[in-house]
């Protein structure tokens, strides 16, 4: 395997030309992102499944697996045996956040082929086959597996499901497409029995969440006249409830689907002291401007930061970033 | 109009014939449901729309309209000086819950054309296109506007867009079909903002909802080592939050979604000492079993049934039913 020193070309290819790459290729492991989500998971367990329907030795390498996510990795995980001669990434944007624990590989490893659809993708693999206006990674996998003639069973348009269906909210958000609805149809007619997904990955919560998430909104406060609602999760929440940070993602939606709320607060205190703060805005509020006061970034509707010190003083300091931001946007 | 005493033909109807109906009549009223959801205001005001585009005069009337969905139903409520001469009802199974308030007609008006989706369906109109596979009451609507070639507009396909998502839960239920999904992606290539719409229908709560589900979440109790979650929403909590009792369906769906329970319980007091009790249900348990302990009933997921007296009696009651099911089915 040639090492990333040796690495010249960073292409961007079609998906004929992915396709042809993946059916000449055998010996494959297909990682994704750290902290994979139900859209890298399913689109990784699909890819392996539909090599190794056509004969290919493959395997997937992604921790940690979530409990609605498990169903789809059975006999995918690679054995510590098995070396792979060609590597690839799924749903991954930069090689900064390629997930390569427990895969034996460090970061530098030799990416062949990245399938992807992040606009941010700074084409890091040798090859990449990126799809912007795809909604999850899986609409981008499903197209190249189409290309190659794998014959899809069930089994693999579960995955690809559960990577479409948890990329777009279960279609809630706004990068679902008319070609996203598309492809849901033909996975149904697959067979995927949407009903039993939507409910293990929309309709439930573990125990630890929902302990957590009724301590969140009791602690729900709203400010400047209910433009801002925030809610503050303790070290000793995440202790009492037993609740592990990365099942609290859906914490961060919470506030701001207050009508009249325009910044949405969720701060975490994942180590005491340290907390992580998401933003979350309705227009006109920039939520990357909010967090950019504090250090932080990301996108208009969402955006992050991390903080050190006391609750009280976090609180106060995302407060005096809203006010400063409401104010400039005429709000106040 | 012929009144109800003269009616002799209750026909079911394919979806050529309804339209063929539909095209022969002028100055139309249509109904829904009573409390319409968005598929009944979706379904009707579409339909308006079109009917409408072809140079019908045509109303509808529907009450009360919620927030999220009336910016579908503008100019398009009946006026009092409107005497229609023929009336077709959408979303509605039923005679017992038309909805004819505000229309200045009876329960005993004549509906010649029913265009609806439920297996319920009683066929009390003298006509009645029922399509049980559809998720919702728009997706019957489109097929019958599509074979009366009404153009689609933007404005038209938002309508049938709100009527599908709503139904579905946003495409999660298992009545979401492939059909569903195409359907949705025809609407979708018509010009509909699914993202927007689906931020007004989903993502979106009144400040008095959030009040009023904060207090129920926190009122939540298990029992049964977990396998039955109850939810008790005191005639206090609807004054102190102000929230009306039509906003306040989705805290049925709370208590079920936690892992490992099997019966969710959601006990609201409207009226005080009245109490309306929602059952709701994961296999092997029959919803319709515990709320017909209680005098009520539903389906196997999802019962329902009323109680007089307090809130401990009320508790204690359910509590009593839920220990019988649970018992017969194994589970203690």
């Amino acid at each position: 395997m040639r090492t990333v020193s040796e690495r010249t070309i960073q292409m961007r290819i079609n998906k004929n030309e992915a396709a042809d790459m993946l059916l000449e290729m055998d010996n494959i492991l297909i990682l994704a992102h750290e902290n994979p989500d139900g859209d890298a998971v399913g689109s990784a367990c699909a890819l392996c499944k539909g090599l190794r329907s056509i004969g290919k030795r493959a395997y997937i390498s992604l921790e940690p697996i979530s409990k609605t996510d498990a169903f789809m990795t059975e006999k995918l995980v690679r054995p510590a045996e098995f070396i792979p001669e060609h590597i690839v990434a799924v749903d991954t944007a930069d090689i900064k956040i390629l997930g390569v624990e427990g895969s034996g590989l460090d970061k530098s490893c030799n990416v062949e082929l990245c399938i992807d659809h992040h606009m941010s993708n700074v084409f890091f693999a040798r090859n990449t086959y990126l799809d912007e206006s795809a909604s999850a990674a899986a609409e981008a996998v499903y197209d190249i597996m189409k290309t190659m003639n794998i014959p899809f069973t069930k089994d693999i348009a579960e995955c690809l499901y559960v990577g479409i269906a948890t990329d777009t909210g279960c279609f809630r958000y706004s990068n679902t497409t008319s070609k996203t609805f598309r492809t849901a149809a033909e996975l149904a007619d697959m067979g995927v029995d949407i009903g039993k997904i939507n409910k293990i990955q929309f309709e439930t919560k573990t125990k630890e969440y929902a302990a957590i998430e009724k301590m969140a909104i009791a602690s729900m406060q709203t400010h400047f006249d209910g433009k801002c609602a925030m809610i503050t999760v303790t070290h000793e929440m995440f202790e009492d409830s037993g609740a592990a940070d990365c099942e609290t993602k859906p914490l961060s939606s919470i506030p701001r689907q207050i009508e009249g709320v325009y910044a949405g607060i969720t701060i975490k205190e994942k180590k005491k002291g340290l907390f992580n703060i998401s933003v979350r805005t309705n227009e006109p509020v920039n939520a990357s401007e909010i967090a950019g006061y504090l250090g932080g970034g990301g996108h208009r509707m969402a955006a992050g930061c991390t903080f050190e010190g006391t609750r009280q003083d976090a609180e106060k300091a995302v407060l005096e970033a809203v006010r400063t931001v409401f104010e400039k946007a005429g709000l106040l």
